[in-house]
């Protein structure tokens, strides 16, 4: 079979095994959905009116230019139409990506433990990662700076705020970070949680540079994660070469229409915000009243570290699954004595409360 | 900047400007949209019910494994679930074949003037196109026999029913070139429209063979362009290698939803291709009737011959364009001396037949 080399040597694994696959294998369904860093709260009841609507006119194409949404994003962060691009999700982006930049063989700079997606498609097109280490359970901006200027990659990856941990770095700190970027190399800057954050972490959305390329999601805050849109922003002539070769109708009309709307109920997004910045200080004082330390999040999740090694939180978040509670855990160590949950309603995180209390009791054992 | 040489390399121009674009450029909407293979007559009203009800739980992420999706359609063609991969329209499996394996400056056989949407993806991923001319309007399976035999290319493009010419070949045809398909080659038979075609027309979908692909799309019978969602199916040790590079959650809650639901509806369907048939009677009758001649066509559209040669087609298309209704063209000799013409409702043809007899007489001044 003619499969190129670099496919035929990749493994079959995947960054994500779905809920849906873990339920199929447990034999019952989840009763709380907190391990995918989605929205419980959902879309606003505009947005779903919205793609409704659009689900009526989809037997026509969406609009391969994403005129009416490139002009709504372009207008919400006060940049140009020319400077955005659309995609099916940040994934989708990151796919389009490594495809324009990377040969085979192509260094490519990250954290070790951060987005395994972005590494999937790095691998997958024949890019080999080169990893730092986290420090204090924060990505590492000096170690990272250090390593770009040795190695000069092709990409250095930086997720503000981060995933897993939901750590976050100020604004000057990403700057550092972007004014040391070597010639030839182009920062990824991972900015889905970016509603959730401090405005003291982001970058004014107007400082674009050309080796800068920042990445936006409607997944999150937004509550729109199985709609697949996203965004990438930066200097007209970096993001043009996306055109080339996207997938000029891959965004649907429910997608497109959807994002318009919920981009024009910014008070629905306040909303939500407040909503989760409360569910993220609940989840924080479950994880303090079972004896664990939650760290610092700036996302719609917590990082719980469950004090000892990845065996210990591995045992800890199976005995939350087998309580048909979802949630999941860095795969890499030192992250990996963590869990990761995202936050839920009210009865979501009580039903977490005493999944992890059980499972705690169990694990000690 | 860090592009590869390949994508520096690459055109800005896009294979498909969309109807949307064209409207802006001309300052006035199009009222009559037959110019993108959409179907005018929709989906079944089940599809739109479940894709608004997916709508209200797009908060979380779809299925990354399309369980219940793939499930359905390895049921309606009697094949596994694991010979069926689901992707973001074929446009997006096209993407990720081209991925998985070309190397760049491999070779690529299609037919000069086939759909440019799988050319722009063998492009952007380095592949060399060489091409075999149309031979009577209709692809030449002798020629395409003889070229990969001679090239021994990595994958070999052939759709039946054909786009841009509507024409297509009897299934004992397709077998004689899946026979002649030499080592080291893929057959990419693409079968947008085959839910169009004569049943003569196409191979028994369980007749798998690990050289071959086949891909299908809810986009055209089943009135779901906007949507986006597509599969792939052939032999399961050939479709595995989609599983290690394809964007997991890229299939959207709505689209996996959609496609359940539009296969359980095959009443709609058979409904749908009838009135289809009855509409490309009419309007092979309106070009019969302006002193042109109407190609045979298995899909949802005509092909058009306008007798003459690229430049007065182009008139033809324009004039028709400029009397607001929206139709394509063949891009390549000598099939752009037709245009091609969507079927739509009575009331768009009668509008397409007073534009077009109105545009011959422009053109033949």
């Amino acid at each position: 079979m003619p499969f190129n080399a670099r496919t035929l040597a990749l493994p079959t694994t995947i960054p994500f095994v779905g809920p849906e696959a873990l339920e199929r294998r447990l034999g019952r369904p989840f009763l709380a959905r907190l391990g995918a860093n989605e929205s419980v709260f959902g879309p606003s009841p505009k947005v779903v009116e919205a793609m409704s609507r659009a689900a009526r006119d989809s037997w026509a194409y969406g609009d391969p230019e994403h005129h009416a949404l490139r002009s709504a994003i372009a207008d919400h962060l006060g940049i140009r139409f020319e400077e955005v691009v659309v995609g099916e999700g940040i994934d989708g982006l990151f796919g389009l990506l490594t495809q324009i930049v990377l040969e085979p063989g192509d260094a490519v700079v990250t954290s070790h433990g951060a987005y395994p997606t972005f590494n999937y498609h790095v691998t997958g097109h024949g890019g080999v990662l080169d990893f730092v280490p986290y420090r204090d359970d924060r990505e590492d901006i000096d170690a990272l700076i250090e390593r770009m200027q040795a190695v000069r990659p092709k990409l250095v990856y930086f997720a503000n705020p981060d995933n897993p941990t939901g750590s976050w770095h100020e604004a000057d700190a990403v700057r550092r970070l972007m004014d040391a970027v070597p010639e030839g190399t182009l920062l990824v800057l991972d900015e889905a949680y970016s509603d959730l954050a401090p405005a003291s972490a982001l970058p004014a959305a107007d400082e674009l540079r050309p080796n800068v390329l920042r990445f936006r999601t409607f997944s999150k805050a937004y509550g729109m994660a199985g709609v697949r849109v996203a965004y990438v922003f930066g200097a007209a002539e970096t993001v043009a070469h996306f055109h080339k070769v996207r997938n000029h109708f891959g965004v649907s009309r429910m997608a497109q229409g959807g994002a318009v709307a919920a981009l024009e109920d910014q008070a629905y997004l306040s909303d939500v915000v407040a909503r989760i910045v409360r569910a993220r200080d609940r989840l924080g004082q479950i994880a303090s009243s079972a004896g664990l330390r939650p760290l610092p999040s700036a996302t719609n999740f917590v990082a719980i570290d469950c004090g000892r090694d990845g065996a210990h939180a591995r045992r800890v978040l199976e005995g939350i699954l087998d309580r048909q509670v979802f949630i999941r855990m860095p795969g890499v160590a030192p992250l990996d004595r963590m869990i990761r949950v995202t936050v839920g309603r009210d009865d979501e995180l009580d039903r977490f409360a005493a999944a992890l209390t059980a499972s705690l009791a169990d694990a000690s054992d």
